[in-house]
């Protein structure tokens, strides 16, 4: 697929020119037939003779945008200014900002804040821990935490360049959970150091969110920071994926009238997510799961199964296959693709099952054009946004995190994600269910308080708690600070 | 001097009482013939034989809070309610917040700040590293960074108590210099642990505050990470409490008509601050510097030497003094106290030289009772809010962060804190400055402006630059991100 012009790419270019009836639609047509999508002119001056105009464009990518302004400069009269990206004018600066709560108008307003009377504070929770998430940011604040070495798609390219990333989930976490979250990014790489950099910084945090974090490494980290830390520690590339990938699936079978217990999956990719995936599944009661690499089948008989590779051999595969991909689709109920572009061919997807559902995630290119899959399979899903049925992460962490500070959880459960899959399963109503609606919208609201209740009931049920505090701060905590307490 | 009411033990106290016209002067009346100081009385409800109302109160402290109610249980038909406690209440929930400065509307929004757009972003900060400065929070982040060795006058008390002081400290850098300072209380206690993870994290920030991290660790701290990266590392309990020292015995010298390089200076305290407050006095000029500690005046043939004492006994005391403290203030023209409480006494003031200055800074309680002092000596400064002359940090960091992050500084150095000083002492005017009087109130608009422009010109010296970038976000910037540059 050739892209198509996006947000992504936006550009507004000032321009100047005369100031004639037909400037403005030679401007417009002569950008529309360079295939650019003109959404916004604003006039910015104009007089007798010269108007001056800012036009943003949507462009299918860097190259694409320099030939739609240097085909403008074909067009007699009209002279180009600054063009400038608006992908770009919205990081200047960074995207996110660190308020004070409490306003600091006077010498009283300091002597809360800070000292004299913060001390006071201080000694509370000295004397009782805990208080420091009634009395500090502890109590509704995450970190996001990375070392840089496994960006989006794009690798390692260390920490400084994660921060957009981080930013932008930091402000997800706000839009979608009213969560504060804040930025690491780690100038470290071994196991070692980041499990010991992540423990020194947790006293601030009540949870840890990691990120982008590459593989093998990410499991050890989750696994060794599960152990030794007391705040739920969640690997959102790992998890958050599992999460909405086994919610899809649940409605996708509801479409294609199909029981997950006796359903052909094909998994392809033994990463971070696949591994996820693999474990969600499972604690969702599938049980014929075939699971392919870059080698092919994973099988017990397999050479050089190493990392999670043998416990993938042991847990799948229950008819024995060997072979490829192509092999394992056959009379498969499901694909799942988190690994590589255009893997798998519209002839694979023929043989496999009827009703058959195609989950083609890989990034930025699916593992199959989902408009070819669409051809034989009844539910398609990719990652991306052009395309029906998303399959994106901000459907779960915001929910997630959301019920696990609410519930003061000090840990994550695979039942907490399974309640967090079928949650945002459910969103969906019967009325609504279809093959191309299978997933809520990112928008609607419902979504992260359903996820959050789900979470939050299940690590009250874990902890044994009844507790009912809630994230808001309700009235009531006016009362609970009192000198008789 | 025995404590007075102050807001840092306000409580708000809910009454229920008999409807009768001397009702409420018969409470506010009982509470301040016990010492309580009535601010506010708000009646919640009213009816024709009842009435309710909240009644806030400044107490002199925890036990004479509690003294204040149980005497408003000995008035006929009161009925005491909550009572909460101000201070307190100002910390529920944490004193900062984090937000998104970019709107996430829909998904267009959604595809800028995180993907697919951020990817673009993400791959020019890889290229250009510089750009981080630009693109995201580093720009104008800085992390307040303690283990909680040393909060406020305390002791160690861990990283999770030092959290209101902390976010206090952040939430004064918004309100003061606009800065977003984040608070990073570390579980670790060794200095090589300390300094490995403070240079994890520092890829997100353009600046790093040390504070409350016990002596002599502080220094070693300081000192390393100074050297190993290229973002500045100022700890404010040094370097701070030394701007505002200096800057307001300039003033004060001014008052008492004397010059600071023949001025005989008495330093008493040799841990963080004293180190940082001589380092400061030898580069303003100061030249008779006498420094005592718990072992009376250092000089070179003292016994155990150690930490930094050698180097002090080497660039101070000329005259070769020995003894104790009050041998050294004998004829000294200036006595500058960051050590203990009660250690100077109203008689060693009397032997000062004519038109004597006394800094007395010791927390909470000062070397002499300020009201003493100033018996003898022309000018007397405490580091407390009830008394004139306040020596308050906030007078120093807000600016000095203000200055080095927009200038782009990788470093500090003792030229911009001498600087940072100097500007502070002259936003005093010759028409304002006199005995009571030094140093500006912390709410004075143009303090941070001042120190900020000072420590932004040495740095831009210093590096040899002559950008004029400066912190806001000006609007030609929107013009830098061009797809032609």
């Amino acid at each position: 697929m050739s892209p198509l012009p996006s947000v992504s790419y936006s550009i507004t270019i000032r321009l100047e020119f005369a100031a004639r009836s037909a400037a403005v639609s030679d401007i417009t047509g002569r950008i529309e037939r360079h295939g650019g999508n003109v959404t916004a002119l604003d006039v910015s001056a104009s007089g007798p003779e010269r108007m001056r105009a800012d036009v943003t464009v949507l462009t299918a990518g860097h190259d694409h945008a320099m030939e739609v302004v240097e085909d403008l400069k074909g067009i007699e009269g009209v002279e180009l200014g600054k063009v400038s990206d608006r992908t770009f004018l919205a990081h200047l600066g960074g995207k996110l900002k660190i308020e004070s709560k409490v306003p600091i108008r006077h010498r009283d307003d300091l002597s809360m804040v800070y000292t004299p009377g913060v001390a006071r504070v201080v000694k509370a929770i000295a004397e009782n821990p805990d208080d420091a998430r009634r009395l500090t940011i502890k109590r509704n604040t995450v970190a996001v935490v990375t070392d840089g070495t496994a960006i989006l798609g794009l690798g390692d390219l260390g920490p400084l360049a994660a921060m957009p990333v981080m930013e932008g989930k930091a402000a997800l976490f706000k839009r979608f959970a009213g969560i504060d979250a804040f930025p690491i990014c780690l100038d470290a790489h071994s196991v070692d150091e980041i499990v010991s950099h992540v423990k020194a910084i947790a006293p601030v945090f009540a949870g840890i969110n990691l990120e982008d974090i590459s593989a093998p490494r990410c499991f050890e980290i989750e696994d060794r920071l599960r152990d030794e830390l007391d705040i739920p520690v969640f690997h959102d590339d790992q998890h958050g994926t599992a999460i909405v990938v086994v919610g899809a699936l649940r409605n996708a079978l509801r479409v294609v009238e199909k029981d997950i217990a006796s359903a052909r999956i094909v998994l392809s990719g033994a990463g971070a997510a696949g591994t996820a995936i693999l474990r969600l599944l499972r604690a969702a009661g599938a049980r014929d799961i075939v699971v392919t690499d870059v080698d092919g089948i994973i099988h017990g008989s397999r050479e050089q199964l190493e990392g999670r590779l043998p416990w993938i051999a042991e847990v799948t595969n229950p008819r024995g296959l060997t072979g490829t991909l192509h092999d394992a689709i056959e009379d498969a109920d499901v694909f799942i693709g988190v690994s590589a572009g255009n893997i798998l061919t519209a002839q694979d997807v023929t043989t496999m099952a009827d009703r058959s559902i195609v989950f083609a995630m890989a990034n930025p290119t699916p593992e199959i054009d989902p408009a070819e899959a669409a051809q034989h399979a009844e539910v398609v899903a990719t990652g991306r946004s052009d395309f029906a049925n998303q399959i994106n992460n901000v459907l779960a962490f915001p929910g997630v995190f959301r019920g696990l500070l609410d519930a003061h959880a000090t840990r994550v459960s695979d039942r907490m994600l399974l309640a967090a899959a079928n949650a945002l399963a459910d969103v969906v109503t019967a009325e609504e269910l279809n093959p191309t609606y299978i997933v809520p919208s990112v928008f609607n609201e419902g979504v992260t308080k359903a996820v959050a209740s789900a979470v939050e009931q299940v690590a009250r049920e874990d902890a044994g708690t009844v507790d009912t505090i809630t994230g808001a701060m309700p009235a009531v905590y006016a009362d609970e600070i009192t000198l008789e307490g």
